[in-house]
């Protein structure tokens, strides 16, 4: 058997094409232009790639893009005024501030202080309440994509048995949640579970998320499982350059597995994507519309 | 095989006296009296046999007790404006809203308006979404209770395998977390989830929270397994009467399980007892006090 590729760029081209159609129709029929605020603290060089891409691809969607940058030094006080002015504004729609945070500030403060109407990254502790009680929530962007992923090749999860290894609030946990909202049944397993390949081969969906090069290999799966590949690990070659490999080893997966995500190209494409899915949602949301259809 | 039967009514007791103790100790160190507030509005008879049990209970632990009645026909405003003033009032380190309230009144407005510091029932999405990140929370009461009377069992549930069959907000799905923190692998099975007796067959701790009398049968369990019943199902009798039965097919559960909580004598004595341990650590936490040793 040879698993199919789930090809995460197109999925997600196509995500963000249909974000843009929607951004058409909410500005056309409602003048209502989604504006998403991000806040760069600091000079982290892989923070300044994802902002330049978020707001490249924000623009592209149709949407407003707002990029507020702050010094690594600045005070508590000023961040959290800056949040505080934007949760104010009623052009901006969804704020996200880039994580991590220079040191000497404190994260979960910034995130609290965060209007959960406009938590397009999910993370205010009120959506992830929302999100665990099953009611309407802004969820972290990149479960989101795991769901879409998933939906690609099963458009109905109900009844499968998903395994997600990892329990982290960004992903594990979140992941869990839109599982059963999809009515499938969820298996959570982390570093202190026993015997994880038996756990894995009972999965239809199988979800890695724990940061461990390879470390989910093909004899641990069920034939035909679909393989969500969250990992993003950089390791070295023979040649002195490193490259990237998920938490799941690929090769092997392919001789197994359904469908596999692969390391770059799956999981990675999506969450840029999903924020801009959860800056329309919170629009819609915040001028009184309808979920939007995306 | 016969299982031992877990005494729910014994390790409520011995719970109540800990948290006397604790009790006792705040009071002569910090001259702190915990105080639970009790909102009961309308006549609905159960719920003034539980709000009654509380009071007992509360003032038995050492604790302060404010029953609140309002009449069913109250206003919205009017129950918001009561949960405000116990919010301020020091003397008030619990409020506990008795559900369900009569129709008319808007339950998530009511839950979303109490202090997240003083909301010991664990409802208000703020501490269902820190107990879902893995941070401290107060947490719901029955799932609490659950967790107590399974480490009455086993001290340490790292690595076991747990199934939750449920993902009701007030049990299942705080339970997971409870669970999790726990650092147990879990699996959150369901009314969608597909050949449950194979589920449950593979846990060595099983909760059944689904409200169906007797459902989980004898032989889907694994020899051994741990089982708590949250079930409270009242069914008619030859006789006309009426009796309680759990979740659990309980005397085939007595031949395979390892250990079993029986209904009534189970879960359900562990609910009230819970609630005292959250007006405990409520107290000593918004008095800036280390967690109470209970």
């Amino acid at each position: 058997m040879t698993a199919s590729i789930i090809d995460g760029k197109v999925i997600a081209a196509d995500l963000r094409a249909r974000v843009a159609d929607e951004v058409a129709r909410v500005k056309r029929d409602h003048n209502l232009v989604p504006g998403l605020a991000v806040v760069l603290v600091g000079h982290d060089p892989a923070s300044e790639v994802y902002v330049r891409s978020k707001h490249k691809q924000t623009q592209a969607a149709g949407m407003a893009s707002f990029e507020h940058k702050l010094p690594a030094d600045v005070a508590q006080a000023d961040l959290l005024a800056l949040v505080a002015k934007l949760n104010r504004d009623p052009a901006v729609h969804g704020i996200l501030v880039q994580l991590p945070l220079p040191k000497g500030l404190d994260t979960e403060a910034v995130i609290n202080a965060i209007d959960p109407a406009k938590d397009v990254d999910g993370l205010h502790p009120n959506n992830a309440g929302r999100l665990a009680g099953g009611f309407q929530a802004l969820s972290p962007c990149t479960p989101l994509g795991c769901i879409i992923l998933t939906k690609s090749v099963h458009p109905s999860l109900e009844g499968m048995n998903a395994i997600v290894i990892g329990r982290s609030n960004l992903v594990g946990r979140p992941l869990v949640q839109l599982l059963l909202n999809e009515n499938a049944t969820v298996t959570i397993a982390h570093s202190r579970s026993r015997d994880l390949p038996a756990l894995v081969k009972q999965a239809d969906l199988v979800y890695a998320a724990v940061g461990r090069p390879e470390m989910v290999r093909g004899d641990w799966l069920k034939p035909g499982a679909t393989v969500i590949d969250v990992g993003i690990n950089r390791i070295p070659q023979d040649d002195g350059k490193t490259r990237l490999v998920g938490d799941v080893a690929y090769q092997e997966a392919l001789g197994v597995a359904g469908a596999v995500t692969p390391v770059p190209g799956g999981v990675g494409q999506m969450t840029v994507a999903c924020l801009l899915v959860n800056t329309l949602r919170a629009a819609c949301a915040i001028a009184g519309l309808p979920k939007p259809a995306v």
